[in-house]
């Protein structure tokens, strides 16, 4: 099973030694950077929905962007895959395949380079990603500063359309997921299933924001919303959304209209939030979404929309909107995908 | 949860940035080894009989073993852990327990940089380890020669012992696991119990044979017989065994009289198989068990046991007995505890 599964693997470049001994061994220019990240069936995915290779894809990715958000530059990835007993090996080539296809297509030169394969009721798969920072300096969650401009690489709000559309037309009527209704929801709606369940993110951008003068940055896994507010704190600042320019940069995307609230709600995009010294020009990419600002001393916000109310605002931190965006978020259920010519 | 986890831990040495942004940040001095492994509710440990503590001293102590065998000092660890939704945050706090003190005890200076906490059916586990070879060429399973000494270092048997113990007296009439007799299997057979569920490998003699001129080396996970068969088949020789050198060296661990059968086929051990010229001297630690020999061009072992029936012994790499010793395994139920005085 693994020869087959491993049959499905280019090599890392910074591989000086692949799977198959008792570690991997991996040559690095720089300090390194390390994230783990699961997923499992059922809460995070499910499989009649996700192929196998939309799935190893998704892994890859979602673990690409964090090594991206630190400004490094990915070099490997581990995988822990448990499985049931029963399932077809295919699904675990097809895994390989995407995890493989993943980091070829988003971080050329990284790959798999080890890995366990065990037994689970569910399909369970733990992936750790390595990153080089070659030498430059992490860039962190907590570097914001008042004045910076506030600006987002790679989709947004596509994702969250993509998960309402299979909640909305993608389950049996016993209310389980089904497979049915997936082939004419990738045919009708592309861009919104690739983007939730294959996403691309920006990987490179990472490091283009490190050497662009990026003073935080993050990947946006949660939602915009949820995750600028982690950044602020770090910051102790407020994160202020501009609608307008949310609009302007994101309004629509591959040809489907996205609603400001998809953008700072759906969460799943794994693009890079990321601020910059108001004099510096955005890495090519990145579009301004807002600004930060100071934080109040009090534990609300002054003259603006107040910080999102599902937070603890701790000492002022938070995020605010410029201009009446409603920033609370309200779940997942209410988006309606847009799609031009249907508002 | 995850304040309360976190709090259980100490700062690994060569952290630059722990847990809390989007990547933990690292400092290396030579090349990096990495390793993962899963240890899943059910097929790898009943809850009925680790404790939370336990169960992450093992997980530590098992992935620590994966570093120490390629020679290199084992740095950090992200640990990815998904649980049912009922799970106590107590068993989390013990768990993030033991995995700190396992560090501390076995490999000082290394500790948990990162993770994930997620929900399953069943607890789930996925550990990844990281060490620095600080320079050494890592220590590989291929580099075993003709005329090698065989030798061992750590535990050898017991765990096994303590895995038969368990399931002859720690099962409840329907056969499933129960906690009921684990306070007083502790109380009468401390050693093999520690050696199942709370391992304690000799890391630093991972490095130590690596400066001592080890030819090859690997942690016995699954069994002495399995795993040295593997280090054969990577070397392209046969390991051979002598059953007098694996008594005089491990007849007798704290007091507990181990089979030699049990060492060869108990499992779980972690301690580190290596392979040194017959000219230098085995650093602390190691005790010889057995020579390299060359592997026949045809595809059995001629003038000694056959090689393990159940393996595909290829070109004519894998194990054999130098003394009429049974290498092939009988699984885990035949080894019976002797110790002292009842044997």
């Amino acid at each position: 099973m693994l020869a087959r599964v491993l049959a499905q693997l280019s090599e890392a470049s910074a591989v000086e030694l692949g799977p198959g001994d008792d570690c991997a061994v991996l040559r690095h220019e720089g300090d390194i950077v390390v994230t783990t990240d699961t997923m499992i069936e059922g809460p995070d995915f499910r499989l009649a929905w996700h192929d196998g290779f939309e799935l190893g894809w998704k892994l890859a990715a979602t673990n690409l962007s964090d090594v991206a958000a630190m400004g490094a530059r990915p070099t490997a990835l581990t995988v822990a895959l448990a499985v049931p007993l029963d399932t077809p090996v295919h699904l675990l080539e097809r895994i390989a395949e995407g995890l493989d296809a993943a980091c070829r297509a988003l971080a050329p030169g990284c790959g798999v380079v080890g890995g366990d394969l065990g037994r689970a009721p569910v399909v369970t798969a733990a992936v750790t990603a390595l990153g080089d920072l070659e030498g430059r300096a992490p860039v962190l969650r907590s570097g914001a500063r008042a004045g910076d401009v506030v600006a987002y690489a790679g989709e947004l709000g596509l994702a969250g359309l993509g998960l309402s559309l299979l909640f909305a037309e993608g389950l049996a009527s016993d209310g389980t997921a089904s497979a049915d209704a997936v082939p004419g929801l990738w045919a009708a709606h592309p861009e919104v299933l690739a983007a939730q369940l294959a996403p691309a993110p920006p990987i490179p951008l990472g490091i283009a924001a490190a050497q662009g003068g990026a003073t935080a940055m993050m990947d946006v896994s949660d939602a915009l919303s949820i995750d600028s507010e982690r950044l602020a704190r770090a910051s102790d600042v407020q994160i202020g959304f501009s609608s307008a320019l949310l609009e302007r940069g994101f309004g629509e995307q591959s040809g489907v209209v996205v609603p400001v609230e998809a953008m700072l709600h759906g969460g799943e995009d794994h693009g890079l939030l990321a601020t910059f010294p108001a004099d510096v020009a955005l890495p090519a990419g990145f579009r301004p979404i807002g600004t930060v600002v100071e934080a109040p001393k009090s534990g609300s916000s002054v003259g603006a929309e107040p910080v999102a109310a599902h937070m603890d605002t701790g000492q002022g931190a938070g995020i605010l909107s410029l201009d009446g965006t409603a920033l609370v978020s309200r779940g997942w259920d209410p988006y309606i995908v847009q799609y031009p010519g249907t508002a």
